[in-house]
């Protein structure tokens, strides 16, 4: 037996569960999904060195890199059912994938979802994951905003990168290992976002990219209450929150019903340049966000 | 603009092109499928240095990890339609990209499929993509040979390993490079293939994952017929052709309306052996097959 097969059987195949979404899984050359409408895929690849330090807990690379790509699901407005997960390692050593297997099978557990199929070969440590999901009402584009839309953000900017620099390996409260994904938030936010991004490589920068794509501009009122350290929060990456916008008229349902969520600021005509206020003046920042090739 | 959107939109974007499956492809956090029935998907990584060799012509590079992964769909009896594309590169050098999404173009309209997202981020050079098909008429899965079939291959053996150890960068018609797939014949082969498997590995480590998922066993006549150079082309991996089993009833319409495929031997049932055949004798071969972690 080759040793892919023998580690997949042993630390994968055990810990598979039925799926109302999928007619077959782990096992053969690919996965069969059941009718699918409203179906949302994504890729997302965490590598050792660059996404996550050297020597992290295989577990909780398991569990960070998954919870990395799923954001992408639940930014599209919808809800993660299923995933791919292509493993590259050094070697094949059995405690390595055992804790690995155990992380996997923690965040099905946590977000209720399934692993249904997947890749292992001999590499520089990297895992890359490719979710599914399908669309609760309708998707959540990046282009949706308008003038006048109100932005929110689903949780504090900055946990993550905060808790990076603080490890403890395998602890349960920590964002950049256990990113807190809108689990529960989604289906309200569905409901009145008007467009919608995750935050993945800092505030600023994908708020951008949400600007560019809905031809708008934004505003942000800078308070401390929706940062951790301070307005190096707005760029720092590592959130895996949402950022998405409302129209006017649904502010006050967004702020009631919607735990967790903080009006950052509003949308502008293309016209009007972005601008961050801090104490009614205007506040410049250099860095807008990660990016992996500038490290 | 973060240097992994620039070079999406200057690299791939350019490329995308409307898809009947696909109602949102490129540009937001993920992609949309319109409703899909009989939805195969699967995911693998091709690494430098392993699976590839350093200094290999990107547009190559692209090609054959493009092709590599899309042989699972055809394995389970399904037509390829679109893909996501994960790429870890050293650098972001431009011209490494555009070579790249030339051999993404290329691989796109040899096969009419669509690249619908990815992800670009910076590591040693590594590129996992995740294909998506449907299925023709039924699932091929490993699991439905039965005692008295027929064992088929779809193409020679051979040629991609003979073809690695000889590559001239952008030969067309060098099978390491680009791998030739069952485009056509796969509509023959789900009318009459009881079981169906991709030699990746090798035929024997493949074959064997077949009989294993069948509960069987299998006889190999070894035919210099159908391989490239003799036996070790049994074990050399590379080989990206459809092993499949047909029914006795079917062989003789599969050797005349299947054009390049081989039959290579019988299944047996799993009382007895398996074993290899040459000129009326026992042939015992050390290796079964190429394993990553072996290397």
């Amino acid at each position: 037996m080759s040793k892919e097969k023998y580690l997949i059987e042993k630390f994968f195949k055990s810990i598979e569960k039925p799926s109302s979404e999928i007619d077959y899984g782990i096992g053969d050359d690919g996965a069969i999904f059941k009718a699918q409408k409203n179906f949302v895929t994504s890729i997302d690849t965490s590598i050792e060195g660059t996404h996550f330090p050297l020597g992290l807990d295989p577990l909780d690379i398991a569990y960070r890199s998954l919870a990395v790509a799923c954001s992408d699901i639940y930014a599209m407005g919808a809800k993660p059912h299923s995933f791919l997960i292509s493993i590259s390692n050094k070697d094949s050593k059995e405690e390595w994938f055992s804790s690995f297997s155990k992380g996997v099978e923690e965040f099905m557990n946590d977000y209720e979802c399934h692993l249904i199929g997947g890749d292992i070969t001999k590499g520089s440590t990297s895992i890359t994951v490719t979710f599914f999901g399908n669309i609760i009402e309708k998707p959540l584009m990046r282009s949706g905003a308008q003038e006048g839309d109100y932005i929110f953000i689903s949780g504090l900017l900055g946990r993550g990168h905060h808790d990076r620099l603080n490890i403890k390996s395998t602890e349960q409260s920590n964002h950049f290992l256990r990113p807190e994904l809108p689990k529960k938030s989604i289906f309200n936010i569905v409901k009145y976002a008007t467009s919608c991004i995750d935050i993945s490589d800092g505030l600023l920068i994908d708020l951008e990219r949400l600007c560019e794509a809905s031809k708008v501009s934004y505003e942000i009122i800078f308070d401390s209450e929706f940062v951790t350290s301070g307005t190096e929060d707005l760029a720092c990456g590592d959130d895996y929150v949402l950022c998405y916008t409302v129209n006017k008229n649904h502010v006050d349902k967004v702020k009631k019903h919607i735990e967790g969520s903080h009006c950052i600021g509003r949308i502008l005509n293309i016209s009007k340049p972005s601008e961050i206020q801090m104490n009614g003046r205007a506040l410049l920042m250099d860095a807008k966000g990660w990016d992996s090739f500038n490290q």
